[in-house]
This record gives C-alpha cells, structure tokens and sequence, in this order.
C-alpha cells in the first residue's frame, strides 16, 4: 500500500503503535517529546523544510526560510508550556548552492534565535536534490506548566489564540500571481511563534498545540488524545478582513481557509468555562464527551469530514497544478 | 560562490564562526553538542541520510537503512564518552512510496535502538522528492568522562580502534558491481557504533572522534581543535585482507581507503604513552607541536594534503560516474 492511501494521521498513528511506550514523559504523539531531566522537563521537536513542498525560493529570502525554520519549532515549545533553549540544524544542499544563500539562512536563524533566546549548538551540512533545513529544538518546562494535547475534558470551551486562515490565503496569492493582499502573504512568509499568549493560558488550559496543520486537524489531535470530541461554531471562527478577501476573489468559503489552511501557528486551546478570560483568546466550540467532531453552521450541527493539511495528499506542486 | 569551491570543512568553520560561543558546554565542532542539565552533561547529535547520496535502495534492504541511522548516531554519543538515551525520527517520504519501506526502516530502527537502551520519542514525516532519514539522538555523560576532539597534546600516541577501509572497499564493489566480498559489503551496509571500544579509552584518552570521513579527516578534526598536529605511519594503518584484494583489483593503494573513506565508525583518539594499553587499539601515529599534518611513508615525511571524504566534491552518483 502506498502513503498516499494511507495519509499522515494514520501513517503517524502506526508509527506510535509500533514504536510502542517507553520510559520517556511523554513519546511520540505530541508538539514535542518530553523527557525528565533532574527537576525539570526537557521538550524536544523536529521539523523539517523541503524546497518546493514547505517554501519555494521564488517567495521567500534565504533570511525567511532561517527565521520561519525558528519560529516553527519554538511555536511546538511554547505551546507545550516550555520556553525553547538549544537548537541543531540539518541543511541538505544540492550542489551549486551559492554560500550566500546559506549565509541568509544563517542571518534568519540567528537572529530569529536570538529573539526566542535559542542558542545553536551544531547540526549537519549534507548534500542532496531538493534544498531542505531540518531544526531541532530543545526546551524545558516543569511539570505544573506542562501543557499537553491529551488533557482537555468534555465540556470546555475550545479557543484560538488569533485570526486562522491568513497564512493559506497568502500562499494562495503566491500560487495565483494575486498581486497585493501585503499582510497575509507576509503572515505566510513570516509566521511567528506566540510566547506571550502561550504564557497567557499557562496554568489555565487543560489541553494546548499550535495550529500547523489546520484548526480541523489539531482539533482532531486534542480529541483523539483526549479522548473525548468537539463542536466548533462555524461562525466565531476568527478570518482577517483580508483572508476573506482573497477568499471571495478565489470563490472560497473563508472559513475554509481557517479549519484546513494551517501554518497559523496561533494556538488553539482548551480551558474549563470557570477559568477562561477574555484576553486569553476566541472561544471557537466547546468539547462534548460523545467522541466526533462537528461543524455548527447557522445553527446545524454535521459531521466533520476533512481534516486540514496533509503532506502527502497535497503539497505546494500539487496546489499549483489545480 | 558555489559551496564545491569551499568545501564541508571551511564551510562548516564559516557557520561556526558566524554563529560564535555560547553558553552551552560544548558547541558547533565536536561529534555532538553538550549541554548541561543538572550533574550530568547532555550529548546531543544529528545526521541525516539521503537517498543517492548516503545510500541506495539498489543495495541496502529497508531494515538496513534504520539500522545504519542509530548506529552512525549512536556512534557520535560513544566517541564523546556518553551512553546514548533518546531519539527523534524525520523521515522525509516521497510520493508513493510503500508503507512496507516504513515499516521496514522502523524495524531497523527499533531493534537497533533496543540493543543500544534507546527509546525512539518521536519525530517527524514529511513529503519530499528525495527519501531522506533525519536522526537527532541524546545521550548523557558526565564532565569527568566527557571525550572531545580538542584536547589532545602534542607527543600523544594518535590510535585507532579496528580496520579502516572496509566500508569504503564495500561501497566499490556495489558501485563496480564486483561480486563476492562479502565482509567489506557487510561493512559498507551494517556499520557498528563501537560502545565497548569506547569505554576501553574512558578516562585514559586526552581526545576522540569517530570515523565517519576517513582518518585524514578526522586527524584533522583533532589537530585542528587541539590546536596540534599529527605525523601518521603509513605502513601501520590497519587494513582488512579484504579490503586490501578490493583495492588490488581496482589499481588503488588500500590505505587510501582507510585515509580517504569514511563511514568505517571505528574510533580515532590520541592517549599519552604512558596511558596507553594493548587492547585499548592500534597505534598509528603521533601528535607533535608543530601544527601540521604528514603521512610518513617507507621513513619519509610528506605533508597530508587530501582530506577524506566531501559531501559536496563527491557523492555516490559521482562516483559511479567515474
């Protein structure tokens, strides 16, 4: 059988099973690892970009692909409750890659490094085809702030951090020559990592991730770790003025952009009715103890069928042969 | 400037560079990162294998290939002084590849893992064009077993742990389609980190590294850091009877592929004399004050002027293209 048959999320569900538990906090299924370290609790990602499937070098400076490779991994820290600390970096090159784009790279890592207060420690230089930089990130967190995908409980609110949606719109406009739309294309070209609304809900939220892939799909995440279900209201889902308007202009629902687009990197959370506040995000659905997912549109409560970005169903080259 | 003219080496002393000291123990230049993490020193490495470039799924069976991630990585760990604890996966997967592939390359994984105590924590699965297998392994160790590249001195014995060679004797017989040769095949497709080698040096070697790029390179690596240089008998580097009839048959001198080859993952590590034992391995050069490198051969002195292996001046497609 072939991946694309299978997709990511049964593909990394089989993984878990084979790989089975060990002695580590937490193992694969997470934003990030977590691993005991004397008293505190290591964080550990990976995440990877691959030219022409994650960026393509005709939209982004070398500099960008440097900071977005940051802000990705830091964004898996700090939506588990950790603060990032030390990172690797993996960079395969096709041969006649000019040192000056790697020096761009490298200007966009550190300073995007320096920002999250991330040291790079080492990493790898290799050869290969396709361009691609691979980011490990270390992190630490103690188990009061631990913020994981699996404790949600039925009956919280479910909220996002910020506007969903902008990042995929943006992408769009590079993929249909759209001139304009500044904003969402430099919210897809420069995603940032939220420390300070992740710092918001700390001790607060009972189930946390970043939004990557889509909100239909980290939703999906927390209720399968949860083990419970949702319903998002279709209409509070929060699309900037200008995502809508790349949407109409594209004969998209908004919406769409929102539940499948992904790259967003806001949070999407979960918290208890009693503890939520207002500045601490858009109350977007609320968990249900029944275990599915639905859509509440004017009123109408249907299944949730799609769900967001998958790697392998669709990539970069894909969306522009459509 | 194009990265061939400069080469891995100057490269990567470009990023170290670029990128400067920080507060972590060890930085960007040993065979992983240390970090302190209460009493105990973290090690931390990545590597990364592409297809065509590391490997060939003409030669190496699915297991192989997971088998080789966690021993090159594995071997980093050991070469340090540490004991390797946690890893992440990437694998970057093209379209249509098997799920049998996965699963193949996750029993190599796994049973490797096993044998050297460590646990497979997560990671990450993306789309690319090439398959690619990123490995990040941690290991621990403490200050007073800590093994680094850069503190050798000068009138240190310069040892090796085993045979050089092999694996670059068996890569030549896949590529030249040369059959038979199994040993040095075996060699090139199932290396083996080296962890009770490793600890025969603990405590007695001043500086170690692994031999991923020939034993040019790494003599390098150690001169370089240890600010010291080496003078390498010729006639005493060790070369299997095989390797050394592959060489015969191809017109190449079988030291060169002890020098120049790579991937063999046997230990390179200078001790003084006074420390030195039989079993700890064989010796096969000296480290002197004046900071350069020669290759004495037949009683004569002659500078080293080729440096191993060079991921981006060959690659196993230009060497199939020679």
């Amino acid at each position: 059988m072939e991946i694309e048959k299978i997709g990511e999320f049964e593909l990394i569900k089989r993984i878990a099973k084979k790989v089975g538990k060990g002695k580590a906090f937490i193992g694969i299924g997470d934003d990030a690892a977590v691993i005991k370290a004397g008293n505190e609790l290591l964080l550990w990602t990976v995440d990877t970009m691959v030219e022409g499937d994650h960026f393509s070098l005709k939209w982004f400076t070398p500099k960008q692909i440097g900071m977005k490779a940051i802000e990705i991994n830091a964004s898996d820290i700090y939506s588990m409750g950790g603060k990032p600390t030390y990172a690797l970096v993996t960079l395969v090159l096709p041969e006649k890659t000019k040192i000056g784009l790697i020096d761009g790279i490298y200007n966009g890592l550190l300073s995007t490094a320096k920002k999250h207060g991330i040291e790079i420690v080492g990493g790898n230089i290799t050869h290969g085809k396709q361009l691609a930089i691979d980011l490990t990130l270390l992190g630490v967190t103690t188990k009061k702030k631990l913020l994981l995908r699996g404790n949600a409980k039925p009956g919280d609110y479910v909220c996002v951090t910020g506007n969903l949606g902008d990042s995929r719109a943006g992408l769009l406009c590079f993929l249909k020559n759209i001139p304009g739309f500044s904003k969402v294309k430099k919210k897809y070209l420069e995603p940032k990592a939220q420390p300070k609304k992740a710092k918001r809900i700390l001790g607060k939220a009972n189930a946390a991730i970043d939004v990557s892939d889509g909100l239909a799909s980290e939703i999906r995440n927390i209720c399968t770790q949860s083990r419970c279900g949702a319903v998002l209201y279709y209409e509070k889902i929060p699309v900037s003025s200008e995502a809508k308007k790349v949407a109409e202009m594209l004969g998209l629902d908004s919406k769409e952009l929102a539940l499948f687009g992904g790259e967003d990197f806001e949070l999407v959370f979960t918290v208890p009715e009693k503890k939520f506040k207002k500045g601490m995000g858009i109350v977007v659905g609320r968990t249900t103890k029944e275990r599915k997912i639905f859509l509440q549109k004017k009123g109408v409560k249907k299944p949730l069928k799609r769900f967001g970005y998958d790697h392998f169903k669709e990539n970069i080259e894909k969306v522009k042969t459509k």
